[in-house]
């Protein structure tokens, strides 16, 4: 394989880092899987650990954890310095060999997208930093930190759509944000990828992403409406995808 | 001291951890105190570390850490995520009695700012994270993080006005930011301090502000402008005040 993620563990087994913001994006493959929680391993963060050992139809087993942010006063962490904190805490814990960030995102309907449709994210962005002035301060504020490189033959293999995961700290989309995101080809909009990938990016961890349709950002809808509606029908579709890029990422 | 926080070494000398996003900011401080980088002690992580002992006129001596983000292409790292990750590695490593998050910040005529004023900030918020829906999503999008109890008491020892940080991704302020910060008493516009106040609040570590203005936001000037003209003006004031602060707390 062209692109398959360097080994740095002894024993040649693939080593799965899912990063997942929400319990309720996780839940459904965390029960297909049955893997058990390993409680207080990041204490004191609140970030959860769930890893187990998965053996596909061809005899390769993979390592796969499943980091949560976890929570704060009572809801779970979502946003860009949960998933920094997600993100560096578990690989200086658990050494991955590839990270992939796996959730919820809004769409959009003149690019096609549709409730519940999967995506492989290849590319990333923020469209709501935005710092003026030198063009060095405008390529870090919109980020576009490297994506695995293997992430273009997986979505062919697997016949998924692909993507560029553009990242936000808020649910809405402002005109400002709007703007951004149509002048540099952001195509769904989340909440944590672009971090996830620049803290991957400063350890030097392949990053890819699997992003699942909860709302539509040019449909006219009430966001927090149609993504609360339509929340568990898309982590049910990211179940489904999230089986087979695991199964995938074990064989190479 | 009512509020001398609690030392987590055993010898008794205060252990002050230092976070400041850019080094224009800190090295007038780093030079006054003629401190050198520890070289690669967060090595692969691009964070800067310099560290020294200070003792002061009483005899007291402190552990003195200023933790810099450091560079990704070619500039110094800002922001939330970067802020995030310089905070999280530095608690893990230097165990800080006390955090101090300094830095500049765009201030408010109509509440009394001037260029190179400097604030202790007693409280922090975020004003562009909006995630509408039930009240525990927007508590934890606005933030509203633990900050020292003893910020008012060195306040008001060392003279310095009080204010409520309030912090953002961008260098801009779009209206709906505006909203926010009038709606919840933000009155020190940064780009890093409800971050570090987050990570703190997970890692149960005190954390106090001190804020340099450099751009009043009801100016009507450009900010970026304004900003990187009063940037050197705004940190020497800094430095003579952190010199003072970090004279307080090596008396606690």
């Amino acid at each position: 394989m062209a692109h398959k993620p360097k080994h740095k563990n002894t024993h040649n087994k693939m080593n799965i880092l899912y990063i997942v913001a929400m319990q309720a994006e996780a839940q459904p493959f965390i029960d297909h899987y049955g893997v058990k929680e390993v409680v207080d391993f990041f204490s004191p963060l609140p970030c959860k650990l769930y890893q187990t050992t998965i053996t596909n139809a061809n005899g390769n087993s993979s390592q796969l954890s499943i980091v949560l942010n976890g929570q704060q006063h009572g809801s779970d962490l979502v946003g860009c310095e949960a998933a920094s904190v997600a993100t560096l805490a578990a690989i200086q814990r658990l050494h991955p060999d590839i990270i992939v960030n796996s959730g919820t995102c809004g769409g959009f309907q003149a690019k096609g997208a549709e409730i519940a449709k999967v995506y492989i994210g290849n590319a990333c962005m923020f469209h709501d930093r935005r710092v003026p002035g030198d063009d060095i301060w405008g390529t870090q504020a919109l980020g576009n930190y490297p994506v695995w490189k293997g992430a273009q033959e997986m979505s062919e293999s697997l016949n998924l759509p692909l993507g560029k995961v553009t990242t936000g700290s808020s649910l809405d989309l402002q005109p400002c944000d709007l703007e951004i995101i149509q002048e540099n080809g952001g195509e769904l909009k989340d909440m944590e990828g672009a971090a996830v990938a620049f803290v991957a990016s400063l350890l030097n961890t392949p990053v890819v992403f699997v992003k699942s349709v909860t709302d539509l950002c040019d449909s006219g809808a009430e966001t927090f409406e149609e993504f609360s509606r339509n929340l568990s029908k898309a982590s049910q579709a990211l179940k489904e995808t999230n089986i087979r890029v695991i199964d995938y990422l074990s064989n190479l």
